[in-house]
């Protein structure tokens, strides 16, 4: 069963702090487990062009980045991410792990930015078509639980109310987006420890694995 | 009258080879002349933002940068460029003189490299809406004149059949842009002497300042 399966696009999604990094190990060594062929890449960047896009996303100007002009910019990105590695890959039945993906924009964009999400889906679609992951795990947990472990790694004192609003937004968006797509959709539970959210990985691979 | 009329943001266009600098440097001067307060400005580029992006787009890597994903660069540029410079000076009543804006885009991506121009002007009015230059100004020359002009400035020996047919296809589709939008659209025959050519944008100045 395993030679005819075809390769998987699995997305992985989150706000910060809910171990998206540590997890994104655990995912590609079941996948080493289950003997498949992968590769593993992340968003914005993902390609040269694709990277040098990241870094004006990431830079701090005088000059404000617009919303949409972020959007734009995620979707150039994207678009050369898409044809020259992760189309390619799964053509090569190569199984691809992505940190972040489109719904990464539906949720900081569209939540988190409050830009509007038919606006940014009219995008998606001019773009990608309906080209998505087959499957997006989304680790889950309150944003107060993440919002404590980031600021313990990074030595932050507080966060503002702000940021904690923000982080609720893209948190509600995340799961309304599972919602509407929940064959697509498979939720973590990360406020868990880490050995209880790698059975649910454990358990989430599993499943997908008994897919055609 | 001078006084009373609103300031007008005019756009420069055509192939390589027609005189654009030389043309930007004479319209300036004129807007000089008739005492006019003007920013001058290009695409890509015109913002800090939007000149790294410019950067991406003339980059050669290894990469193939996709004609869409140029399209999304290019645009992502002119949101910033719009909102953060064009506009501004607008609505500070300085006139704006551009070399190039979207016509470029339609031109070059949708002629040239043939993409379809209906999908270039569907993510046009997502990302400006309705926002476009009060003229646009074509500089228009048989390719073989512009060319052979290029071939003289950067001492290349010929220019390939497929760069004729890349920039017949260019020139036909600014022509074909300028019948569809008479009003906007001033056509210069730029295969004339300069003597002539600033003849010819002098009285298209001149018919500019007559309008409110």
């Amino acid at each position: 069963m395993s030679k005819a399966q075809a390769a998987k696009f699995i997305s992985l999604e989150g706000i910060e702090g809910v171990g998206k990094s540590t997890n994104m190990d655990y995912l590609a060594s079941l996948l080493t487990k289950y003997k498949k062929d992968f590769i593993r890449t992340r968003e914005p960047g993902g390609t040269h062009i694709a990277e040098a896009i990241r870094h004006i996303l990431l830079q701090t100007k005088d000059e404000v980045l617009l919303p949409k002009t972020e959007i734009l910019l995620l979707y150039a990105g994207r678009y050369q991410h898409v044809n020259h590695v992760i189309k390619p890959a799964l053509e090569n039945n190569q199984w691809v792990l992505c940190d972040r993906f489109l719904d990464a924009t539906l949720a900081y964009q569209g939540g988190g930015r409050q830009q509007p999400l038919a606006s940014i889906l009219q995008l998606n679609d001019w773009v990608l078509g309906d080209f998505k992951p087959n499957y997006t795990i989304i680790l889950d947990a309150p944003v107060e639980v993440a919002l404590t472990r980031i600021q313990k790694r990074k030595n932050l004192d507080r966060f503002e109310k702000e940021d904690i609003s923000f982080f609720t937004r893209i948190r509600n968006q995340y799961l309304a987006l599972a919602e509407r797509e929940p064959d697509r959709f498979r939720i973590v539970d990360a406020s868990q420890n880490l050995h209880a959210v790698h059975e649910q990985l454990a358990s989430i691979m599993h499943e997908i694995m008994q897919t055609e």
